[in-house]
């Protein structure tokens, strides 16, 4: 064992505390109280774990808990991006890749390298795990806002087809779970949780 | 793809959001905020991935990973129980028990056995898995009493004999992070961030 690996990973393990000081948009089940970054990861790894079998492509499940675990740990230098704003473009921004970086950097410097390279593997979202783990991170605020009275989507006044345009991204890791999702979404329009342009 | 076990599987989902309200004794890193279950689970997680070359023997990382993620689980039920509470025992109480079967009880039946013998598992602690999970369960509140000037040692005023008794259980997992806890151990009782009774 080699004590500078050991002293390395400790000073990561003690960085990545601050993920859970990184406050998302979307609010707990039933709940008034924001979710933060690391109880998220943690809902999405279980999630990954359970739903494994809905996979349209057989996985491997260790790494997508690990895309899933990991796959926000940018934002500790580059803040949460919410998903419905127009302003910012969403993934790999210059400011994540110098994040990712420091951050992973901390490592002994192999296991930098796969961290760096399995949050890219996610951020670009071809394999089939990473559609898996995307679609992880999709379907979860989905169910946190229904059970919200519509949630995020009510207090931005997020459209209908804005939010079917983003989530129908869950069809690319799970066919079982958007055909779920799908249902729910137009439920939500029903309840009046969701609003849909008038056509 | 059987539709009722993904309703199952959403219920359960939907259920474990409850971890994030359980509030534990430790604290984050440099702070005074309290840690939650959720938070915490996340970090053991990433803690297995990263220190997983420390184990004594070789792991199933992904097991250990589960493990980890749903081991506190029961406290939905059982609530949290401090490892230096001297008046209730700490592992697989019958209130625990009971909580897995409720709370694993949601899932389609094959899927809750097998969390419900991979939570015993880790409540046994006699696997490879299960030891280097424990070590990771003992070493995460080390490194943050460490962080906090004594943390819950200094604030419930326990010696460092008593510490050190719950702490070697992390030798059983890894030789090298034992090795390294024990000097923080030591380190803590000369920084006067830990008491040792006098001999």
């Amino acid at each position: 064992m080699d004590t500078s690996d050991l002293l390395k990973q400790v000073a990561f393990i003690k960085e990545i505390d601050k993920l859970k000081y990184i406050q998302r948009r979307t609010k707990l089940f039933n709940s008034d109280r924001h979710e933060n970054d690391a109880e998220h990861s943690w809902h999405l790894a279980m999630m990954a774990i359970v739903l494994s079998e809905h996979s349209n492509q057989p996985i491997d499940v260790l790494k997508v808990v690990k895309m899933v675990l990991i796959h926000d740990l940018v934002e500790i230098d580059a803040g949460d991006t919410f998903i419905y704003d127009t302003a910012k473009n969403h993934t790999n921004t210059d400011e994540e890749r110098l994040a990712a970086q420091r951050i992973f950097g901390l490592l002994p410097e192999a296991q930098a390298q796969e961290f760096i390279s399995i949050w890219e593997e996610f951020e670009e979202g071809q394999t089939d795990e990473a559609k898996f783990a995307k679609t992880m991170d999709r379907f979860e605020p989905l169910l946190q806002n229904t059970s919200n009275n519509g949630g995020t989507w009510a207090e931005f006044d997020v459209e209908y087809q804005t939010v079917y345009n983003k989530k129908k991204a869950i069809a690319n890791g799970s066919a079982s779970i958007w055909s779920y999702a799908d249902r729910l979404l137009n439920e939500s329009v029903e309840k009046g949780i969701l609003r849909k342009a008038s056509q």
